[in-house]
């Protein structure tokens, strides 16, 4: 059993069940979140996002440490598959963050995409939970290229997209989606040649882009040397500041229960139709499956019947 | 305007309008693709995924090329934002297979994600068209790390996945949902040290699999030298014989079928709360907004209110 008051008290131990709770998804974990309701909105929340082998693990470690020496109780959420947090079972390549933990830092990985609604909405319920437990700092890293990570990436209040030279594609993945969520570039392993050009060619598309009200500064960092690390914690800072300018916050917490809830209706209609509903669905989808109905005739004529069902 | 019957008659320029306007998606495309059913079934779908910087854009030129030769109409999708074929405009590096097009390969990119379910919805329509077409082949590049791609790779008859030695990442990812999707192995670039070992690995790994009636094999390939490329394209042909035995391919679009309808299902949910009944499901995103309600009661009482929308 998991106990909401646990969670909020910041037990270790109760806030361990409560992220495998809300991962495997579920009732149990709906009343859950519901107990933890009103108790949201403390902590400061970041994702660390980039192409795969950008170093964004060992950089979020370094920026974890940072935020520690104030003092602050910091989390990592770590929904990279390709993170050695999360995926290392395969490489035997367990948890690398010794100096993060050494000092209290708290890590947790995700990878279950089983859940209802899949990772995005597990991971979104997983910042609630350590949000409710009272972690000053969260900081989610994911991996920037598919849609999934790009809406993890929609739920922090400040996304740090993380790059490195030499990676052509790494910037073109950034134009498909990712380069306009970010609100810091993160030029890692800055001592690679190439690095001051991929600064000076971030900037540069920046420069195209329409202005905000918030410009996001382009940081080289070295993770392993330590550069660059405090100037992006400052960064960091600077924008939650910035997020404090009138309605800002109000506004992002508003765009955040709009995806959330239209993801977990989402899920609802698939999980009606793989379920509950699965014989009456059946037919319809033989058909489209043979050829003699559309896809999207299929869909309306479904949506007609899932309002009905949910009674 | 466009005409399902130049579509069919696989003209050139109907094509590429078809495919704009799927990709925009709307009623005007839902009727053409409407108006294809049933001329559907002929091409075979090959879809090539793997983490940015395999070499998959090369290795996809050299299978067209391949697959070209024996004189079949080929057709490439490229749906991956790091794709030169797809994301070039931002480096000023333009679609970059001259052998593949002078020999009559025909290239199309997606990467816009704004239709109506995105981008997977807006693939397995565009798949549609070219099968429409009379093409023989349609080889879909996919980038294999988020969750969106792995669907599109979902969406084909013959999945290869692309790998490269010294990418540990790579392997990484692949265990987290795209391993077991995977037909074909290309272990690529097959030149660099360590080629051999992860050949080793994958098969490895396949061993501890359990066994199914189809056994993946892996390929070490070289897209700049050709070595494998022949072995790889028997190997698809292969696969595609296996996929001739009693009810498989039946059984596959049926799978097919459902997941395209989950997701427009799912697509038609999502623009209805932004759009017709947008007023009333305003309030309900607002009191989640502020903490008052639940994402999931919310998202409860939004389906209720949905289905009676649907006219």
């Amino acid at each position: 059993m998991v106990d909401a008051a646990e969670v909020l008290a910041g037990d270790a131990r109760g806030v361990a069940r409560a992220l495998t709770l809300v991962e495997r998804g579920g009732r149990e974990a709906e009343e859950l979140l519901g107990a933890l309701r009103g108790r949201l909105g403390h902590a400061r929340t970041v994702g660390i996002t980039g192409a795969p082998g950008v170093g964004k693990s060992t950089l979020v470690q370094a920026l974890g440490i940072a935020l520690l020496h104030g003092g602050a109780r910091v989390a990592v959420l770590a929904v990279d598959p390709s993170s050695p947090f999360s995926g290392g079972a395969l490489l035997g390549d367990r948890v690398r963050m010794p100096d993060f933990l050494e000092r209290g830092g708290v890590v947790r990985s995700m990878a279950t995409r089983g859940a209802l609604g899949g990772l995005a909405v597990a991971a979104s319920d997983a910042l609630d939970v350590l949000d409710a437990a009272g972690f000053d700092w969260i900081l989610v890293e994911t991996v920037g290229v598919g849609q999934d990570e790009v809406e993890i990436a929609g739920e922090v209040e400040t996304v740090v997209l993380v790059t490195v030279a030499g990676l052509g594609d790494d910037v073109q993945a950034a134009k498909a989606g990712v380069m306009e969520i970010a609100d810091i570039f993160a030029v890692n392993k800055a001592d690679r040649p190439g690095a001051e050009g991929q600064v000076a060619a971030i900037e540069g598309a920046l420069a195209m882009a329409p202005a905000g009200s918030w410009r996001p500064p382009v940081i080289p960092t070295s993770a392993t040397t330590g550069e660059g690390v405090a100037r992006l914690a400052t960064a960091i800072a600077d924008h939650q500041r910035f997020l404090e300018g009138p309605g800002l916050r109000e506004e992002a917490r508003r765009r955040r229960a709009r995806r959330r809830v239209e993801r977990l209706v989402a899920a609802l209609v698939r999980e009606r139709i793989g379920g509950a509903q699965r014989a009456a669905f059946a037919a319809v989808l033989d058909e489209v499956g043979r050829g003699l109905l559309d896809p999207y005739a299929a869909a309306r004529r479904l949506l007609r019947g899932i309002g009905e069902g949910e009674g």
